[in-house]
């Protein structure tokens, strides 16, 4: 039996169970979440990330200029401390390089670090760095903090709370489309384009969202919502509803993919790597909420489905009826 | 211009450079350390270290068991928090894996680590799991814990200082070398390859060094006596002098390295990977100290060498005559 059989999620059970954490109540938490959390005190809890980047595997060295690369590399841990509520304190940066790889690349890589350090108020402080004899592979380190009350886990969704999402879907989906197929550039593509190669992570919206009691589960959506829907299911024991045509698009997002006629809403539930926050939010208290966030930022906190009481299953619907998502090529998309 | 032309060291003072942080009193010490540390409150200090082992690079899979692997990549973490005078506390770890691995291997590497973790009384919180198409990329984070009177810094050193080391130098270097080539077993030969392959961390040891304020300057041994003894120079702004004869060798080492013609002690000073402490210790108090480690720990803190007033100048003495470690060979075993 190789990894192959078992897959990604199957390997990470293994470790959980391997490794159960004394639970949050007893000091820390574990796998299972963006971030694990270790308790301060009383009040003050920390958070860490890590993710790895494998050059073949994550990214390709002609397909991302180095400055892009070291600003998407630390985003996405950033994100990860976004989506726990928290705010992103400190980083550590371990790099190994292959021996030929240019001293102006080396610089541009930091260059694009150190404007996403500026841009999130986040210390670099160390790391390691050796030679490769491979691939780049690029691993940040984030550490940020939360106060206890502020802390949102992937478990917390209920019952008929909304599920909600902070931006559009399927932009970075599409600009990775995009690249892979040579589409000619015109505004739209390039601006999905810069979604996938220069994701936001939505700091001030994560750590907005964490002062609401009102939202109760939250994650960051990397895998796409398909797959990150289903991780907040079996944290939280439950079941979830997507209403297909509430799911956000982006103007450019409907027009290239009505030139090239691609399925907008497949990519917004499958694209991955939006890294837009996803939340669930006690029902009665949404219109106030999604009222406050659009004066704060400007922009919809888009309701797009409810958490159901039926444990590991999502259905789709569209207007109301159900859709069945295996049948409209899900896979091309799947980060596998 | 490559990475090759600048080398690892110019690449860590190219970062260091760019990312000045604000120093220990300001609140954080960045790169140049065996941790960064973070000020957590006037007493409590964080210590946080990362490395990056990378299959073809820092170890090859058909010369190490998966359980040994799990172990080592755990304690030269360990190790870099014993090396500040602090306590390991929580581990977070990435691993990139290719599919076609066994689920077997997987099962032993994580028997190596809970191993380890065990010893080290540390628990494993988090990380992330990722397929490679390359090779297997493993990286530990770990954090641990010092209070601020028993941190100790590579830039501590005093003119005058003994330097210490903990342990036997040389043995990790040898079983390299054996395994290398091919040499027939022994128990001296196993015990060298032992060595090589399970690192002991000096946990306990570096909390009872980083206790004493008789010991200034604290590191561990991972590259070696002589590139590691460099860098304590360089932070401390002094010079060094090493007393070749007062190096600790093993039996094993003096046996096996007598059988093979190799040089036991350009293996002590240069062989790297022994993960013993390297320390400055106030010379009028070096007598009392040592005597104390002896009843605690059954060994001796054997001093090696004195730190001198001269920056930048490294010497070798062969009873109280010169000698010249270039023309000996050391290039064999260094690790870049």
């Amino acid at each position: 039996m190789t990894l192959r059989d078992i897959g990604e999620f199957g390997l990470i059970e293994r470790i959980a169970e391997r490794f159960p954490t004394a639970g949050f109540e007893g000091g820390s938490l574990g796998i299972g979440d963006d971030c694990a959390v270790l308790r301060r005190n009383r009040d003050e809890l920390d958070l860490v990330t890590t993710d790895l980047l494998i050059e073949g595997s994550h990214f390709l060295r002609e397909a991302i200029s180095p400055r892009l690369l070291g600003r998407k590399s630390l985003a996405v841990n950033l994100s990860d401390i976004a989506a726990m509520g928290g705010e992103c304190r400190w980083a550590f940066l371990a790099l190994a390089l292959p021996g030929e790889i240019s001293v102006a690349w080396i610089d541009e890589f930091f260059d694009g670090v150190q404007e996403r350090l500026a841009e999130a108020g986040v210390e670099l402080l160390g790391g390691d760095t050796t030679r490769s004899n491979g691939p780049i592979v690029i691993q940040f380190t984030v550490l940020g903090s939360v106060s206890r009350a502020h802390l949102k886990l992937r478990r917390a969704a209920r019952a008929q709370d909304l599920i909600c999402v902070t931006d559009c879907l399927g932009d970075s989906g599409a600009g990775l489309q995009a690249l892979l197929e040579g589409v000619a550039r015109n505004d739209a593509v390039a601006h999905l384009i810069e979604r996938h190669l220069d994701p936001r992570p939505q700091l001030a919206e994560g750590a907005w969202l964490g002062a609401s009691s009102d939202v109760h589960a939250m994650m960051d959506l990397s895998d796409g919502l398909d797959s990150d829907i289903r991780r907040i299911m079996e944290q939280s024991r439950a079941g979830a509803r997507i209403e297909v045509e509430h799911l956000p698009l982006s103007s450019q997002l409907r027009e290239v993919a009505a030139q090239h006629a691609w399925s907008a809403w497949e990519l917004a539930v499958s694209g991955g790597e939006d890294y837009a926050l996803l939340c669930t939010v006690a029902p009665e208290r949404y219109t106030v909420l999604a009222e406050a966030f659009r004066s704060r930022f400007g922009r919809e906190l888009s309701a797009v489905g409810r958490i159901t009481d039926r444990p590991g299953q999502l259905l789709y619907l569209r207007d109301g009826v159900q859709v069945d998502p295996s049948k409209l090529g899900f896979d091309h998309f799947k980060n596998d």
